[in-house]
C-alpha cells in the first residue's frame, strides 16, 4: 500500500482553508499537524479538520510535529522565514504563491532546500490540471505549430479597504504579486524566458498596483501581452497563437475544465477536461509523488523557473515604482 | 428630397471594391467617377458598379470629376498626397485608415483641408455603427462607473510573402498601421488620450512589424492593453471594464453586432445591435450628414483625435524601430 504523506499546515487563513479542505481527501495525504500564532486558531483549525497536533507557533510545528511537508500558507511577506524555517527543521516544504516578495528571498530558499537535500516548491496549481498538461504537451507536438503570442488577464474588483492585505504593502499587496502572477507563470511555462520586459501601472492609494500591464519577449521574438488589478474584474481566460491557430483556455483561472481549438479560418472544437473541486488536489498529488521518488524539485515547476518568475516580477515592480516597505 | 452627395472614388483596389459595394447601396449618395492609375482599371471598376465618369489618373479625377467628395483608398503612403491633391482641387475627402504613415503627414492634410474650408475625415468606420453609438454613450453615462481597463487585439495570420502590401515597407506595411489601429483608435476614443506608451515587438524578416504589443496609460490611470499581428490570428473582441462590471464587444471587429455586460460577480447581459452590411455604410451616412451640415471635420472623430492616434502610432514605431522608407 502506498506510504502516505504527513503533511502540517503552517497559517490558518483563508488559502490553508480552501487547501486543506481539498488535501484531506486525498487518499495519500495524512494531514496531521497544524500551526498558527496562537493556539487559539490552532485549535479551531483543528477541530475543523479533524488534525490530531495543533501548535501555536511556527516553530513549534515544524519542531515537534511528526509532519515530512509543511504546506506555508500565510501572507506573501512571511514565506521566505516560514519556508526555512520548515526546512532547517528538515521539513519538505510547499509555498504558497507568490513564492517571495522578490528573487532574492526565492534564492535563499531554494539554496537552504538544496543545502538539506529537501523538496521545496512553488504552489502554482494551475500548471498541473489535466487540461494544462494537455495543453503544454500538445503546444510542444505542435498543435499551433510556433506559438507566437499568448495574451492572458486576471483582475478582481474589490473596494479600496486599507485594512485588506489586498492594499496593504506590509503584507506584500497589489495586483502583479497576487493575481497577476496566474498570467505571467502560465506565459513563461508555455512561451519562454522573457528577454525584454516592458510595464506600466496605476500605483493606488495605498502605493501598491492596483492595476498592472505587461509585455514580454522571449529572444526568438514571441510576445506576451498580460494584465491584472484589485479593482477592476478581467476576462478570466487566455490565448496562446501560433501559425496554424489559436487556443482560448476558458476562464475562470480557478476553474479549468475547458477550451477551444481554432484552427484555420472557421474550425472550433471545444475540449472539455476533468477538474476536481479546486484544482489544489493534482498539484498536491504530484508533490506526493516527486517527494516518494525522492526528488527535491518538481519536474514541472523547478526552481530556475521559480526564480525566472520572481525576477521578472522584480523587474516589473522597478519599473512601475513598486516597492515593499523595508525594499531598497 | 435629401440632396445627393456626389462622390468620387480614387483608387481601385481591395478597400475601395468593398467600400463601393456599400455605398452605391446608399440612397443619399451617388458614385459618379472612378479614377485609377490606368484607364483600364478606371473602366473595369466603373463598368462593374455603373459608375458613369471614369479617369485613367488621379489628377484627372479630382479636377474633371463632378465628385463633391473624394474617397481615397490608395494604399497608405498614397494617403497624404492623393487627400492632397483632392483638398486642393477642391473636393471634400474621406481618406482611409491608416490616415497617413506619420503625424506629420496628418497635420499637413489637416492644414490644408482647414484653409481651404473642406470636409476631411479618417475613415475609422467601427466607430459609427449602432453598437459602438451606444456603447460610447453608455459608458459616458457611467454604465461601469469609472473605466479602468480596456483591452482589445486586431491579427490576422498570413504566410510571409515579400510580395504583400502587408509584408512590404514600401507600402507601409506592417501589423500597427493596418490592424493595430483598430484597438488602439477604439482605446483612445473611449479611455481618452494616453499620456504613457510602451511597447514591444517582433520585427519581421522584410523589417515591418510582424506582432506588436502596446500599453498605453492616461493621466488619471486608465490602462489600455492592446495587440496586433500579420501573422498570428488573435481573438477579435475587446473588453472594457469598469468600477461597476464590465463589457465584452463580441468579434470579429468586421462585424460589431452584439456585446456582453458583466455586472456585479454573476449578472451577464447580451444586448444585440443592427449591423448592416460590412458597417462602413454607417460611416458613409455620417459623412455626408457632415458635409450637408457644412462641417468640415466629424464631431465622432475630430482631427484632434486623428493626429492624437497618429502620434502615438509614431511613438510606439520609434520604441520598436519601425522606421519606412524615406523616414529620418
Amino acid at each position: 500500500m502506498m506510504k502516505k504523506l504527513k503533511w502540517g499546515i503552517l497559517g490558518t487563513g483563508r488559502m490553508a482553508d480552501i487547501f486543506v479542505t481539498e488535501l484531506i481527501q486525498l487518499p495519500e495525504a495524512h494531514v496531521v499537524a497544524v500551526g498558527s500564532r496562537t493556539q487559539k486558531n490552532a485549535e479551531t483549525f483543528g477541530v475543523k479538520f479533524h488534525i490530531p497536533e495543533r501548535f501555536g507557533s511556527y516553530s513549534d510545528l515544524v519542531d515537534q510535529s511528526s509532519a515530512d511537508i509543511i504546506y506555508v500558507a500565510t501572507p506573501h511577506p512571511f514565506h521566505k522565514d516560514n519556508t526555512i524555517l520548515a526546512l532547517e527543521a528538515g521539513k519538505h516544504v510547499l509555498c504558497e504563491k507568490p513564492f517571495a516578495i522578490h528573487a532574492g528571498e526565492a534564492e535563499s530558499m531554494v539554496t537552504v532546500a538544496r543545502t538539506r537535500g529537501l523538496f521545496l516548491m512553488d504552489a502554482l496549481w494551475i500548471r498541473f490540471t489535466p487540461l494544462m498538461q494537455w495543453l503544454k504537451e500538445s503546444l510542444e507536438k505542435g498543435i499551433l505549430g510556433k506559438p507566437g503570442i499568448f495574451s492572458g488577464a486576471f483582475g478582481y474588483a474589490m473596494d479600496f479597504d486599507p485594512q485588506s492585505r489586498v492594499f496593504n504593502p506590509y503584507l506584500g499587496g497589489g495586483a502583479l504579486l497576487d493575481v497577476g502572477i496566474y498570467p505571467l507563470s502560465t506565459s513563461v511555462w508555455i512561451m519562454g524566458n522573457p528577454t525584454e520586459t516592458v510595464s506600466l501601472a496605476t500605483l493606488g492609494r495605498s502605493g501598491i498596483d492596483e492595476r498592472t500591464g505587461i509585455l514580454m519577449k522571449t529572444a526568438d521574438g514571441k510576445l506576451s501581452v498580460l494584465y491584472t488589478a484589485v479593482i477592476n474584474r478581467t476576462p478570466y481566460d487566455f490565448t496562446v497563437m501560433g501559425e496554424k491557430g489559436m487556443i482560448t483556455v476558458h476562464g475562470p483561472w480557478w476553474h479549468q475544465n475547458s477550451l477551444t481549438i481554432y484552427q484555420g479560418s472557421k474550425k472550433q472544437l471545444v475540449k472539455h477536461f476533468p477538474f476536481k473541486n479546486r484544482g489544489y488536489g493534482y498539484m498536491a498529488s504530484h508533490v506526493m509523488t516527486c517527494i516518494r521518488n525522492g526528488q527535491t524539485e518538481s519536474p514541472i515547476i523547478p526552481h530556475k523557473e521559480t526564480l525566472t518568475i520572481m525576477k521578472v516580477m522584480d523587474q516589473i515592480r522597478q519599473q512601475i515604482g513598486l516597492k515593499y516597505p523595508g525594499e531598497a
